[in-house]
C-alpha cells in the first residue's frame, strides 16, 4: 500500500519548514538571455524551456517541499513540449521534490479514464518510468463526480492526490464562480469536493483526504468560511505573489495549527531576475536571483505553519 | 483575412449533406485484432492507435464534413501520444476534413494564452506545419471570459472556432450544471457564451459566430429553450449513439432550416465492428463495418438539415 499523498506532503512541508511550492511556468520570451533559443525550430525551443525548468527545479529543490509544473506552458510546444513536461516531473522527483501536475483536465467519465491513465496512473508500458508521473494533479470539477472518479481511484490505490479547482485566482472567473443566490457556485462545488473526498479509505493518518481543492484567497471572511466547510480537504492555493495575494491573505487558507495548505508562487520566484530589485542586486546572475527569491517566499510563508487557529 | 469558421463548416455540411461528425477516440483495448500492438513499449502502442485513427479518418473522409479528435485518448500515451494527435489533425486536413480538436482546456487567462498558442494558433516555429492545428477546439468556460479570450482572439484573426462546454453529455454532470434556482448554471454559462460570441467581427456571413457551444440534448423543452437563447451560436452536440441521444432528440439542437449544429458520433461508428449486428454482417472486415456505420449515421442525421423550425 503506497503512503497517502497528504501524509507525504505533510512530512515534506515539515522538512522544509515552509508551505511554499514553486510553480514551473516556462515562457520562451521571459527566459534569461543565455538560454534564448538560437533558431525558430521546435526542438530548439523545447530544449530552451527545458534547460530553464531543469535549473529552476535544482535551485528550489532544497528550499521548498514541492513544485507545481503547469502542463499548459509545455503544451505551447505541442506533443514535444508535453514530453518535456514529463521529463521535468521525473527530474523534480530525482531532486527529492514532490510534484503537482497542474493539468486542469476535465472531461466526461469515459474520457476522464484516459486522461487519468496518462497523467496519474502508474505506467503500464515497460519503457515509461514511474517517476514521470506526478504525485498529484489538478482537475476541473466541472463535469461532476464521474469525471473526477478515475483520478480519485488512482489516488486511493497508488497514494496519489487530486486537487479539484474550486475557487480560481483568475479575477474574471467570478462571473462564473460567484453565480447563485443563497449558495454560490464555488460553495456548491466545494461541498461536492468535500463529499467526494470524505470517504473511508481516502483519509490519511494526518486526517486529510487525498482529494484536495484549488482555492485562491479572496476576502478573509469568505475564505475562512470555505476553510471551515472543508475540514479534511488539503488546499493548493494559487494567487500569491505576482497575482496579488500575500502571506496575510493566505492565512485563512490553513487549518488550525498551520496544517492543510500549500501556497504556490510561480512568476515571483522563477522570473525574479526580471524584477528591478533583484536585477539591481544580482545583475546577470539570474540563478542567484531565483534562489534568493525562493528563500524570500519560503521565509515569508513560514510563519503560517505555526499560526494559531485561522479566521 | 481567413474565411470564417462557421461559414467553412456550413459549406462542408452542405457538401456532405449531413451534420454528422465522427469522433476519433482510439482505445488500445478496443482496436481490431490486426492492429493490436506486439509488445508493451510506448512507441508500439502509439503506432497502434495512430494506424487505427489514420484508417478511420480515411474511411469517413468522404462521408462526413468533419472529425472531432479527442486529445484525451492520445494523452493516455503521454507526450508521444499528443504528438500523434497533431499528426492525426494534419492527416484529417489532408483528407479534406474540417477538424475539431476536443481538448476541453480551461485555465486562468495567462495560462490560457499558452494553451491557445499550442492548440489553436498558427505555428510560429518554422518546422511546425499549419495543418497540424485544428479548425476549432473545445474549451471549458469555467474560468470566465479571460480564460476563453485568447482562443476567441485567434478565432477572429485566423478563421478558427471555439466551442465552450455548456451542457455536457455526462449524466453525472447534472450535479454541477443543474445547480441554481431561478437560473440554472448551464443557462448562466450559455448567456455568457452568447455574450462572448455576439460581437462585431465574430459573426460569419452565415449569421453564426465563431464562438460555439458544446450542448448535449436533454429533454426537448429545455434544449429548445437553450437553442432559442443562443440564436447565433453554433453547437457541437455530443451524446448521440452509444451515449443514448437519437436523431429525434437532436432535432431541437438546430436552428430553423437545419442550421447551426453538428452532431458527433464516436463509439457507434469507430467501434462498429465490435457490435453484434455489424459483426454478423461484416465478420473480420472491420473497415467495412466502420464505413457502413458511418453511412448509417450520416443518413440517420441527414433529415435534420431539412427539418422545419425546431421545437
Amino acid at each position: 500500500m503506497a503512503e497517502h499523498f497528504a501524509d507525504r506532503l505533510a512530512v515534506a512541508v515539515q522538512a522544509r519548514a515552509t508551505p511554499a511550492v514553486v510553480g514551473i511556468d516556462p515562457v520562451l520570451e521571459y527566459l534569461p538571455q543565455e538560454l534564448q533559443p538560437a533558431d525558430r525550430r521546435l526542438s530548439t525551443s523545447v530544449a530552451a524551456i527545458e534547460s530553464f525548468s531543469r535549473r529552476i527545479i535544482e535551485l528550489v529543490a532544497r528550499r521548498v517541499p514541492a513544485v507545481k509544473i503547469n502542463a499548459g506552458f509545455f503544451e505551447a510546444f505541442y506533443g514535444e513540449g508535453l514530453s518535456a513536461y514529463y521529463r521535468m516531473v521525473a527530474h523534480a522527483h530525482r531532486c527529492g521534490l514532490l510534484v503537482i501536475g497542474d493539468i486542469k483536465r476535465g472531461d466526461i467519465g469515459s474520457t476522464a479514464q484516459l486522461y487519468a491513465r496518462g497523467h496519474l496512473a502508474r505506467p503500464s508500458l515497460e519503457d515509461v518510468p514511474a517517476e514521470c508521473i506526478p504525485d498529484a494533479v489538478t482537475v476541473a470539477g466541472y463535469l461532476g463526480e464521474n469525471a473526477v472518479r478515475p483520478f480519485i481511484e488512482l489516488a486511493r490505490e497508488e497514494g496519489k492526490g487530486v486537487y479539484v479547482l474550486v475557487r480560481p485566482s483568475e479575477p474574471g472567473a467570478d462571473q462564473v464562480h460567484e453565480f447563485g443566490q443563497e449558495l454560490r457556485f464555488y460553495q456548491h462545488l466545494a461541498e461536492l469536493v468535500r463529499r467526494w473526498g470524505d470517504q473511508p479509505g481516502l483519509i490519511g493518518n494526518c486526517g486529510l483526504s487525498c482529494v484536495g481543492a484549488v482555492v485562491a484567497p479572496k476576502d478573509p471572511a469568505s475564505t475562512a468560511a470555505l476553510r471551515a466547510a472543508l475540514p479534511r480537504t488539503p488546499w493548493l492555493v494559487p494567487g500569491y505573489g505576482a497575482q496579488g495575494a500575500t502571506a496575510e491573505s493566505c492565512g485563512p487558507c490553513f487549518l488550525p495549527g498551520g496544517r492543510g495548505a500549500v501556497i504556490n508562487a510561480s512568476r515571483s520566484v522563477i522570473y525574479a531576475f526580471r524584477q528591478p530589485a533583484y536585477l539591481a542586486r544580482f545583475g546577470q546572475d539570474w540563478q542567484a536571483a531565483v534562489a534568493a527569491a525562493c528563500d524570500a517566499v519560503a521565509d515569508d510563508l513560514r510563519p503560517l505553519l505555526t499560526r494559531p487557529e485561522a479566521g
